[in-house]
């Protein structure tokens, strides 16, 4: 049979609202990276965690595991999409002042090779390409240890300023 | 601090590469939907499952949970990549013979509607759009009890047969 | 040598903004698909003119022709991204009321067959999938006349309304 | 009225079927970019040329006109998807040996600003992002002379080898 166990913990994501409202974004995932903030409860789930965040940059970090595998005996393709989509959705959110937030229109991602177990760590990198008033775009790529290429992305993001959801 | 706890089980996954060799795509969904074979791990983490598969048309159930929660206070949109990428990959693969694979080049998705832990049961839906002889595409829409949208997307997959990967 | 010559003739597009202003979207290309107003230059360049609009769907003709041929040997890929972004661009639009417009923020586009000059007539069909306040999605596919598909779509819009944009 | 009128000349495209088959990517690329060979019809006709190739890379050149207008009063999106198409497909040709083509599986075009009459010359620059020996893909931009971003896009081609194709 060969059944495996694994425990989760996460914390009441809801302590995350409060503090975002009232932090810029960048200020907002530095405090997640930093650990003065508790990861949100996907990054305990699928164990990734963002490790670096700059004005139009964000890189998460990961291990993948027998956990996350597909039928057909590797790692299902929802990793690479929910890394990058992490990565490039964040890129986005620290270039946001106070009070305004965003969310994903899309993503579109390229898987160029499988991630097994075998993989060992892996990062995804993002970077803002465009930053309007309205919309804004961003690029990832998801990479080993010796920089291998696994899977690129691309999303679009819709900012939401205050006046505007009001 | 209100900690959550889950503890998830699954089963090793090369218990499915034997059945997978040796039956059509068809049939290897089908066990995997009728339980005679083990889900697989991403299936357990995530906590979704393939309940209907046809000739080139794939169902998953699943139901959006606060582990499933990103840092913005709703569903990570990886939950609903990772279910539209599931039912996409298997329409196309209930279509593949004895003998024949394929893999997942590139997902798109979009993302209408946020889900929450309110949002109850959702279904991804997807079906074949091309099937040839070296590609094949699906497209797939994320719905919830009452059929209302909340993604959709469309995949690129190359079909992988015996000769040619020998 | 074989030089070939092709003579196209256009209007001034400028004639087309101030009934773009006082017309719904329906009722604006409904008079350009009925010719009570000038084709836009692109559809007298590239051969190819809108033929039914109904509210959240519209269908564009055009035959594949030497002209658009790209090094290779075929129509190039422009042709019918170029033809489902305007099908599918116009099933928004044909939902947006007096004073409200539209930006495409992204199309994709698969293509599953070459066209060539032997191909005939093709339809590109686009429908709605989702209308939201601030964005809008649709679908399109590119057939010939017995139906045989060559491409497949999607698109992401901004809808602009006027209280937003002054 | 206003009508405008342009004379479109181009040459057989059947003259570049031979020279492809007979040169690698990079040289047959590259004796258009030099004129060598004439350029493929679809550059005749939307006004634009390929002017830089070399390993993995493509550059193309064009000035939005009057004759690319869409109805709403911009440049038609399909000449910026047409532009970036033919750069990113380029990069990846010039990576392919001699007797090995490729065919376009998918393109994803980012719109992130209007082109328009006064956005004077603008140039798609591409390179290729992974290069498999099944699959390849590639990333552009589309920018004017000072660099301002207009559109960016992915896209993943099937690379033919002479033996997969007989």
């Amino acid at each position: 049979m060969a059944l495996r166990i694994r425990t989760i913990e996460w914390e009441d994501p809801n302590q995350l609202v409060e503090p975002m409202r009232n932090l810029s974004g960048l200020e907002f995932l530095q405090k997640i990276a930093r650990r003065e903030l508790p990861p949100p409860p996907i990054g305990a789930l699928m164990q990734f965690n963002v490790v670096e965040v700059s004005p139009g940059r964000a890189v998460f970090a990961a291990q993948p595991e027998e956990f996350h595998y597909n039928p057909i005996g590797v790692v299902h393709g929802g990793l690479a999409a929910t890394l990058l989509d992490s990565a490039m959705g964040c890129a986005i959110h620290s270039m946001l002042p106070l009070g305004v937030g965003y969310t994903t229109l899309e993503i579109k991602v390229n898987f160029v090779r499988a991630l097994t177990v075998a993989t060992g760590p892996v990062r995804s990198e993002a970077e803002v390409v465009h930053m309007g008033s309205r919309t804004a775009t961003a690029q990832g790529r998801l990479v080993d240890s010796k920089g291998k290429l696994y899977a690129h992305a691309t999303t679009t993001c819709l900012i939401l300023s205050q006046q505007r959801s009001e």
